[in-house]
């Protein structure tokens, strides 16, 4: 049992059909598929809430509505209003990556809402007071109103995370073993006293800030190989003008 | 100084005002007020997107625009690609919560793009390669596409979050601008066919695997120095070997 099959996303009094498609979509991107609207009190037709829905809109038609609040979330175990205010009622809030493994081990139980109050005035007061947890999105100071659609994706995208349901690309070539590492080292001091970028006294000077630069970041076959025929190809050049005598004649000065 | 005041957002080719005003708030939402568009294809006029920013109208009006992709993050020290695809040179893409602290970091020393392609296509091959990290949001398999505004808010949330309670480690030679990187590049390229590494035809192949192995974490000015000196040497030596005449009789075959 998936336990995002089990967030209710509850939008009360919502004004905004884009809202409600725009959430639709970061639900989907989330995982989350199953929309509930509470005492909705739409201002705009469907054809914006179904053009920003996108290809989520499986989710806004299968949504469930509800005369009220109550209504929306009698089936849940756990009821978690959303706010950007603090205050009355509001001093258990936590931010929802605080909050995200709890809620999810409460909806592998049974239904879990999240409740999203109205665009402009939020969840009231008496609605709070029925929530059984509290979330608050971290925002700056200086600009705290969060879009609905906005909010809804940072919940979800909490959620989802928490789940652990998805699987970040790997890097597909393997990483280079100390081994060619070494090589690489090897290869490359050589490559540079042929080519005269330095002198063989100067090598452990060099090669450390050479060892720095390889060491950044992961490091693969691919990328080890690669500079490794930089490095035969340069000492190969240097050779031949070196068996052409040129090199005595013409030296280049180095790193100047 | 705060790590945040030197992210810049840099939308690339958007098509849509209402994405660009959606962004705005969010980057207001967490903290972040530098807004860069590079080759804007903007299809609507500003109205929709002056609507949406809603509160955060000051960060669409102090805006930069530029008419590419290389002018707007060439004074940065970090350029970081979203993408929501993986495949050729996608390889080593992140969670941006698993970047976030490194991407703080940076932003201490300098201007750090958060780079966002295309509304239809993202961003294309070339401007993935000039990238110095990659950031993919963890999605649902089921429905990846996701708002070009909600990519920006998830992002800027997981840097304003990180920021936080994050400790700043330093690297003591400063990162390596992007104008210096792309000499690198360029450099490159040219002693990589001097040296008869490559021919001129396989070098977008190439070079794009040089970018990759460049672009494994931080990279510092003297890094940039050192592998700039090796191409500057490896060149004259290839030059002086063509002088002699000995390239035509005794050429190597290349990377075999």
């Amino acid at each position: 049992m998936n336990a995002l099959e089990n967030i209710r996303v509850v939008l009360v009094g919502t004004l905004y059909t884009g809202n409600v498609g725009s959430s639709c979509r970061a639900m989907a991107n989330m995982g989350i598929r199953h929309l509930r609207l509470a005492a909705p009190n739409l201002q705009n037709s469907w054809e914006e809430g179904e053009r920003l829905a996108v290809h989520a809109t499986d989710i806004l038609a299968n949504r469930e509505q509800f005369a009220t609040f109550e209504e929306a979330v009698a089936d849940c175990v756990a009821v978690v209003g959303t706010t950007a205010r603090e205050g009355l009622y509001r001093q258990h809030v936590k931010a929802p990556r605080a909050c995200a493994g709890e809620l999810l081990a409460l909806a592998a139980q049974g239904p879990v809402a999240i409740v999203f109050g109205r665009e402009d005035k939020g969840l009231l007061n008496e609605e709070i007071a029925q929530c059984t947890h509290l979330l608050r999105i971290p925002v700056d100071e200086g600009y705290t109103s969060i879009n609905l659609s906005q909010a809804v994706l940072i919940t979800c995208y909490e959620l989802f995370t928490a789940a652990g349901d998805y699987v970040l690309p790997r890097e597909k070539a393997p990483p280079a073993p100390q081994a060619q590492k070494r090589q690489l080292m090897k290869n490359w001091a050589q490559m540079l006293e042929d080519i005269r970028f330095m002198k063989s006294e100067q090598a452990d000077h060099f090669m450390q800030g050479f060892q720095r630069v390889f060491s950044r970041g992961v490091f693969t076959r691919d990328d080890a190989a690669l500079l490794l025929g930089v490095a035969r190809q340069a000492s190969w050049c240097a050779r031949q003008l070196a068996e052409n005598g040129a090199a005595e004649t013409a030296a280049n000065t180095g790193q100047g």
